[in-house]
């Protein structure tokens, strides 16, 4: 037996729990710790606070530097927010302690996007403590970037881009339908955008770039819209209730335009109980060029578990990468991790 | 304007002529010369023998050597021939040159596969002259491998996996018709594929050991089968005929089995015509894991036009590759390179 993989995760919430416990769950990793942001999960047993049912004998943390230097990890995964701004503290003391990174938050999916500095002093603290770091998700990270970059690997041409992800939100709670504007009169759903308290989707703009830095395109401006999808039967979750006349959910979409021409356009409608009205979950690209292409599948990927498998699958490729800030489209794909059986670990090419 | 890359193309067939115009057409990309195994070839103008309608002013050439020494070439696309102990001789030729190599070779997809040993001596060859070695097309290489484990790389756990892909024969000629026996009696068909006349699918041993490499699993044996695929209707191309109770094509399916289950399933039936009786062309990926994937798109990729796109787009990954020989799985995935516009060089990481 050889002996794991030293990963803390940073992160107790929904998605945070669920890699902590799958980092648990595979044989050539082990859980080296868990960092929470909210002071009050400090000293509460790892097993509780990640939702198991029994504890593990060591303690949530709430200082990262003291955790990272008692425990000395070789990959931290990054669970705790959704913006490079939030994201930048932990991010630059994993680095400076020498600690390969792979952040689930959306904006570090493309981190130039929102801010090419940030995404420099990431890559060269990443490059002097000789670490790789990548974000990655379903969305962004996946279904409407990587998948998509994959699929243009066999056109000869690309003229545009069309991709849709259509989900449904009823698992989820009160904070995510709110920032999706679920329940509400149109009124208030316009209301709540212009404010930013219906924000959509987190990503658009990272997954744009992410194809075009692959496509060696250049992206002049980007159009995000975000429209109120009206209810015209009543949704429940047991968190809200959605009368016919009211918001179901946010279509939030983005066009990327490339010379004055849309080139791509991504759309990610996000509701409770779409089958109520006969609208079926999926994930969905076409690529127009030579040849075209389509590819879709019903339902769509789940997205806790997609989320949370392609942080830890991601593991071996940033231990293999050369050190410095990397794009999903830029490290070699990731692929399952064997669960309780089985040896992952393998060598950097395949001839040997 | 930086100078093009300089590629050789090997081959003047359908394959190698549909890729040396590619590389004519990409702003990044310089013909550096091309190859013929048919010596009937050497001379004639590298522009009427890959089908374009004009002479370009350089000559084909039937000494690889003699080629490489001349034209200095930085990488080389082979499209000479489908299997591993055929195409090893102008492999070291190239390896030992310095060049780096993208094969469309079936069986380089994951030469292991066929010849642990041959693949060891192209990894050694590789880095002892510090270039890189990809096998690539769009199946073997893209369809029933690669996009089946950048699918994987959303799951916490995979049981097993189905993949298909069914396309339509009508555009080939009798070579390719004959190897997959149309339009032949049921007992005639049998016969053929027992005389290994009929091949069906060269690949599908190299995908299962690639998705099995990827996946770290360890498949104990491979069980193929080639069916004739019975038409009840009248089916014609310019090359053959066949009347109902004839056959149309090959069902050929291939099974990796680990620990004794099956695994990996892959099928690939080939037809003329397959709308006559209903038959829609498509590629499907199921996933059984958790969480289930399912992903498919109709019709099915072009795959001249896929597979030349792969070759001419895999060119940066062996760029960037450190030295040694690679399966698809073990880069970064290929991107549609832009054509006449735009300028697709671009670097590994994408923070800077």
């Amino acid at each position: 037996m050889h002996e794991g993989i030293r990963v803390v995760v940073l992160g107790t919430g929904q998605m945070g729990s669920r890699i902590a416990r799958l980092v648990l769950d595979k044989p050539g990793l082990e859980l080296a710790g868990v960092f929470a942001r909210r002071t009050t999960r400090g000293g509460m047993d790892v097993g509780r606070a990640i939702g198991l049912d029994r504890d593990i004998g060591t303690s949530v943390r709430v200082e990262l530097r003291q955790l990272l230097e008692t425990t000395r990890p070789v990959v931290a995964i990054q669970a705790t927010c959704s913006l490079l701004a939030d994201a930048r503290d932990e991010m630059v003391t994993l680095l400076q302690h020498g600690v390969r990174v792979v952040s689930i938050a959306e904006e570090m999916a493309y981190p130039a996007a929102r801010s090419p500095s940030a995404a420099e002093e990431m890559d060269q603290l990443a490059r002097d403590h000789e670490v790789a770091v990548v974000g990655t998700g379903i969305n962004p990270g996946f279904v409407l970037d990587l998948l998509v970059i994959v699929l243009t690997g066999v056109c000869t041409d690309v003229q545009s881009i069309t991709a849709e992800r259509i989900n449904d939100l009823s698992p989820y709670g009160p904070t995510v339908l709110a920032s999706q504007g679920v329940g509400l009169t149109e009124q208030v759903f316009r209301h709540r955008v212009a404010s930013g308290q219906v924000s959509g989707h987190h990503g658009f703009v990272q997954s744009i770039q992410m194809i075009a830095h692959a496509l060696g395109w250049n992206i002049e401006r980007i159009e995000e819209s975000r429209e109120p999808i009206m209810s015209h039967v009543r949704r429940e979750t047991p968190h809200v209730t959605v009368q016919p006349g009211q918001t179901a959910g946010c279509l939030h979409c983005a066009t990327g335009y490339r010379d004055g021409i849309p080139a791509i356009t991504l759309r990610h409608p996000q509701q409770i109980h779409p089958h109520l009205e006969g609208v079926r979950t999926c994930d969905s690209i076409e690529i127009s060029g030579t040849p075209d292409v389509r590819l879709a599948g019903s339902p769509e990927i789940d997205g806790g578990a997609g989320t949370a498998a392609l942080a830890v699958n991601m593991i071996p490729r940033v231990m293999d990468a050369m050190p410095g800030l990397y794009c999903m489209a830029d490290l070699p794909v990731p692929a399952a991790l064997p669960g309780k059986t089985g040896d992952w670990q393998r060598g950097g090419r395949s001839g040997v």
